[in-house]
């Protein structure tokens, strides 16, 4: 049984930099037509020169792969109506973290003052560059995003014409508001599709789950499968593919981040297979973002297979999620 | 400044076997008179030879220091009333786990069915020997002490006269069932008065405080200090204290449980001091526990003294609670 995808797309994807962006690069542009970058490296990207030579270096690792990397800046409270305006045509989004609450988001806003911040948010609205949110407050860790919902519908109101991407979500709470404010939009992870707290805490502590945000409650979980599996709208595929070498993962003080890059489509093949919602995995992780980001892919044809495969346990010392276990489908080489 | 405990108790010890009970037992000895000590080893403690051998093998691993191992059943559902009867001069307490829910626990209660079981129970109850529960159900990880309250009823209404211990109580629900009910009592652990979940998986993921019951929000945390500090004559102090080798925590499947023998009376000093309530440490370490389990431990006077000292990093591969930390009190030696 096979199953073509036309120019699937990942829009949000960690390819880190140095030996790691040579090393992981290539199990995501060997799957996907593009993938929106997050600019979370240190010091994070926040100007054009510096974007560009990132996606030098994105497109140097890739090598022959056809792939488009779409470019993200790392959102400062000091951007400029100019700077934005010239920033235009480089990018594809600005992406906005609140200050220290996931890996490298030190230098991000301090607080979210919709009025200080405003000029921004007009100019990006006039521009039309997407807004992409790491939606999580310093609270509690299972009530970060349920908490940072009320700035998402301040956003939301504040700026009718601004495209709002909630990155990542993973609340029964995210999943509501997104149908109330037409200009709110979200990403799914794969792995917030598949598991929960129970995964990551519930019988042994698995770091090779612990991710931000973390996965929450079951109804959670649901919520989020009813968007994805139905295509809805205002959902696109995003990873969050976050690579750390098994240093950072199995040890005191684990990294939050799951590196789902070599197994995304398999496992999305298997999952929307699994719920007889195949026919919908076009529209979920291509479709919706091309009209949510308004983009036109480069052709690209990915098969699906079904035919059983074993993950590898690590690539070049990065224990993907699957690791070990088999897979029902696979991308056809 | 100084201040003295007399014989000071931990109501629910792991120590273990073999080497690593040879190579930790002395941290207890030497801080408490006593400690009620844990039967699940592999295979768990069933019957009196292997009890009374596990107990042999901890005094020899006590040495000369003046300590006594309280000892425990690992209850099972074909124990009889005769069984009992005899058991009763050898042991303090017998402790039920449900199948499965923490470490060692295979083996334990597959169903708590209180019709079938009540044989038991009455016969314990007439016997006048307590029951120590591990109360979690196989729910969702945040849910599964809450879901379990409703055995802790069932048992304490149908069995008035057994004395039930609720082990290692985390949430405001328990903190209330155990005020409600005449002949339910709880241990409170140091690490369940000190952390939440965000102290586990809020920032950088941390197994050296990923334990069963896992931590939960500030305001369980508010309850159980409520009860501690103010030594309600209903909970009494149950370390938990629960060593694993540093392989079997910083690792891929990192196993449940806080090593914290070798500063718990120095931390709960700390706390109790920034509480003012150090007046009320007598009573949450030792007299309370004598009145619930009505036993009188030997003479042994402890001298807490407010001097400053750092936590080795670990004892014989093991990983302390505060490793590598400074502490304000400690146990004169």
């Amino acid at each position: 049984m096979q199953f073509v995808l036309n120019s699937p797309l990942d829009m949000h994807l960690h390819l880190r930099d140095g030996e790691m962006l040579k090393n992981i690069a290539k199990f995501s542009a060997k799957e996907f037509a593009g993938s929106l970058i997050m600019p979370n490296l240190v010091p994070p990207v926040t100007n054009i020169n510096s974007l560009l030579s990132y996606k030098k270096r994105i497109l140097e690792a890739v090598g022959d792969e056809k792939f488009t990397p779409y470019m993200s800046l790392f959102f400062k409270s000091n951007y400029t109506a100019d700077f934005l305006e010239n920033a235009k045509s480089h990018i594809t989004a600005i992406k906005l973290y609140p200050n220290g609450v996931t890996t490298n988001s030190e230098g991000g806003v301090e607080q979210i003052d919709i009025k200080k911040l405003s000029p921004i948010f007009e100019a990006m609205s006039e521009l039309d560059i997407p807004l992409c949110v790491h939606g999580e407050t310093n609270g509690f860790v299972m009530d970060r995003e349920k908490e940072f919902c009320a700035v998402y519908k301040q956003l939301a109101v504040a700026f009718p014409k601004l495209t709002i991407i909630m990155e990542h979500i993973t609340t029964r709470e995210s999943a509501e508001i997104l149908k109330r404010y037409e200009n709110l939009y979200a990403t799914i992870t794969l792995h917030h599709l598949l598991i929960t707290l129970d995964d990551v805490a519930g019988g042994l502590l698995n770091p090779h789950l612990f991710c931000k945000p973390i996965a929450k409650r079951h109804e959670d979980k649901e919520a989020l499968l009813e968007l994805a599996l139905n295509a809805d709208k205002k959902v696109m595929f995003g990873s969050d593919s976050a690579p750390h070498p098994v240093s950072k993962k199995e040890c005191c003080g684990c990294a939050a981040g799951i590196f789902s890059a070599p197994i995304a489509l398999s496992v999305l093949a298997e999952l929307f297979d699994k719920h007889n919602k195949l026919t919908n995995l076009q529209t979920f992780v291509s479709n919706n973002a091309r009209d949510i980001y308004k983009l036109i892919p480069i052709e690209k044809k990915i098969i699906l297979e079904k035919k059983e495969w074993k993950v590898p346990e690590n690539f070049y010392g990065v224990v993907p999620m699957f690791a070990g276990q088999s897979l029902k489908w696979r991308v056809k080489s």
